[in-house]
């Protein structure tokens, strides 16, 4: 760690760019297999590594149950759509002030949503974001779990059945705020850095 | 403002847009002389008008007041330079989670710093963006002056001038966080929209 | 700034007096002439200069833009009453826990309602002054902007309007508030001291 | 209970005064002898009856109690001064918004310390009063007691030894900042209601 | 007290036991004879001295004063259980991390309630333990007070009322929580150390 | 779910007991059978099957990956002792006001440290429990982990290496407190309930 820090540059010193994270990062080469694949996968298909990937592979074994539990709930069919999840994590990733999910989740949001401006209107203040009156109950409960989930009631869970949920959106609801509560301390621990690809992605209008 | 409000049209009903305030926008021609020559000066400057604008036009005589105060303390020559002014503006901002200046600012902010991930970083969590030491003292103090004024101590004076401020830097990073106090608020109140221009505005590297 | 710091005597060492803002004061003959007329004329009704006009005078600019933003809003005619308009100064100002606008502008309310005990009432806990249910809600709003303004919804403008507030005046009570917010902040960083004379006025029952 | 609701009358309708507290206010004849004894003791020196003597009465053992403890931390002899005692009341109950607790105890400080400005001072922001070193440093450890003394550490106890507290002092400042932590809810409860004479005594400079 | 913090021994040196208080303890012997002969009592009562009247009786008056208001509350006959009051002092002093005051009281709820899951069910978040619907309204009521006694309102008042509650009972759970406020703060001054034998009390089922 | 809240009784309907979490708890026999494998193995060690288990099981995938997970952080040899791990739990779902975990690994960690008083200490205030210096800076980064990631500097890191802890235990102290960053929401979203067991293991001093 102690080179990353030495080398950890100031904005008025641009040649030398700032590490990824505050701890080693594995050589693709020297990882399991498995992992290897996973990382090679989601290159061949966003054109680049996503630096959660290759920092995370620093544990192997959380690496693996990470992206078991993000998989369980970011890519399975059916209840919310991939864009309404997406929202929930910008909008719980920035009340955790993550640097690395919500420039990430972002632009995965405005790819899913087809909506360009949506994410950044997430992650300033979901209050006053273009939203369907569902998607507003979906993220008041999320950023609940997120922020002050011992206040969760049963109330809560009768709101968001009148609103139309089923209960098993809102399960899905509070886990995937409860994943990224994980997600967020980890890349804030690590100081992780979002790849400069994500900040531009899915911005032209459809 | 009822009509304004029938049309603020849900996510998935896009063929209306949403209105640009809580308030009723001014038609331009209707506007007093001074006040339709700024706006038609910074439309030929930026080829479009930015929504504070015509909004805050709604009352003239605090669209004078405003303008001349931003004016005064964003324009004016020497001490801080226009990017690290608008640094203050987007940390600020962000912490009083106002949509139109974290947007809008942060367009300015990716074209006065030449830095296109900049503005996103400082939006997001300041604590973790590319700043330069001297950037990271002036946005703490400039936070500082905008969640907790009253704490301000000569201590902190004391720290920015160690840091290398100038009595009137210090006085100008303070007074930057108080008008965006006020504008952050105005905007909020009236629920301004950025302009669709702003999101993408200095996102290519230069 | 020295010399001012170099004088701050702590109370059990009265022969010094306390300097009034930690920024220099201008003298009254250095003053641009329109600057110096407003001073002169406001010490002619008042009995003496408050000591936001001198200390503010420092930045001639920004002096001007605060007087013209404060007279629009405090001064002009209709909507909410004079008192009123000072009861938001004082509940948003005791918020901000700033000394000056707190006793300047108590004396202030002191006169203008003709209740010589509002103000502290105001000051310590405004939700058990002696208010009426119109000023109650009012203040609930101007607390709401200057503490959360991103909270303000829909919602809260119907319930003002339902509370008997036109649009416009809800607009001011929000506007007085965002003033506030800056005007706080900068007595705040200049730590301005109000002038002994502020803490006595309006006290005598009418 | 109801008959004192019933006639709190809002600020236009100065008719019918409010009343001094939510709950029953015994007749001074009615009450215990010792009680009323202290009563007319307190009326004879200060010319009136404060209001938290005749409303706490309605639950005689309990304004024993309260009295016996105010007795043994506000008017033994040796160690803190009077007026010291008074500003660590003033600047708690500030914190905690008490109306009674700071208006009135405001009134005593303003007498003990022969300083018509510094009770306000030390309500609005005891940041920013005319206060010694030491005073400033018996606040800070004062307000921390009120407000998050799960806190209180060694070396918040070394501090205040190397500031030339004593031990006994020391529990005195935390001691009467625990008995107006139960004093300023108990006057929350009631909604007690300062009496008149309070807002303006001690405040004619000596 | 520079003894006994010599002695505070880090938990891997368990040879030395921690002190009870930051503060001189008495011996009983030492005590003026009225506090001896409480401290007797309970002692023969409880089967040994809980911490907080030996230590507490350092400062005699004090002693005398809180044992006095807290026999006026928590013994007195008729309205709350002896349990209601029990559970009172575990939801607050939890809400003000009061070591001592969560494991004594906690242990003696555990007796009075013949619960002996629901004082740590209390301690960690009483909106999840196993309450009546009344037990919940007035430990809403009592944390309230407990966090933010200015904001009670008529309506509070109003909603106990319609729950059940008679006047004297709504006072009782408010002076429990002020009691408590200041006890809780006292115990955090000293440092006060529960008694062992708290741990265990009461955990057997009935 | 509308069944098992139905049959949520109050405390003063002993006859019913409370469900153990807000959603459908399967059969053992019909869960997949390494699910299955895992809770019996779990009954054979702990003589009962706690719940989190069985009720997280509804989601075998989740319940999948949050297994690895655990084991990954909590299980695996070197670095923090098992006991100090689990400190770090009370500590974190302690402020996260987590019923299950402060219950249920409150025990396991009596159990582990072989200091029956340790984890009601660390739950109420770990401020003030008896840990050792070592223990105490680890407590105070994993509760900055849990509350304020986001402000977590290389300053802590180099704090934390200064009191002996490897770049490795950081990471495990940062991981923990994120895992039950994921674990305490879940748990509240369920409102789980822990075992009766839990709340009397391990208090038997050793």
């Amino acid at each position: 760690m102690k080179a990353a820090h030495a080398t950890r540059a100031p904005a008025d010193a641009p040649a030398a760019p700032p590490p990824i994270s505050r701890y080693p990062v594995p050589a693709l080469d020297a990882l399991p297999a498995d992992i290897r694949d996973r990382i090679l996968e989601v290159q061949e298909k966003a054109g680049f590594v996503p630096n959660v990937f290759i920092t995370l592979a620093h544990r192997p074994d959380e690496f693996r149950a990470f992206f078991a539990y993000h998989d369980a709930l970011m890519l399975k069919d059916g209840g919310l759509t991939k864009a309404e999840r997406e929202m929930i994590v910008v909008a719980t990733s920035s009340a955790n002030h993550c640097h690395y999910c919500v420039i990430a989740h972002g632009a995965i949001l405005r790819i899913r949503a087809k909506q360009p401006l949506l994410a950044d209107q997430v992650a300033v203040n979901y209050l006053n974001a273009d939203l369907t009156p569902r998607q507003r109950a979906m993220l008041d409960f999320a950023v609940k779990v997120a922020e002050r989930s011992h206040e969760v009631s049963d109330s809560d869970i009768e709101t968001l059945r009148r609103d139309g949920m089923t209960d098993d959106e809102i399960w899905d609801i509070g886990a995937i705020a409860a994943l990224f509560a994980l997600s967020n301390r980890m890349a804030n621990l690590m100081a992780l850095r979002p790849n400069d690809e994500f900040y531009t992605m899915g911005r032209a209008p459809k």
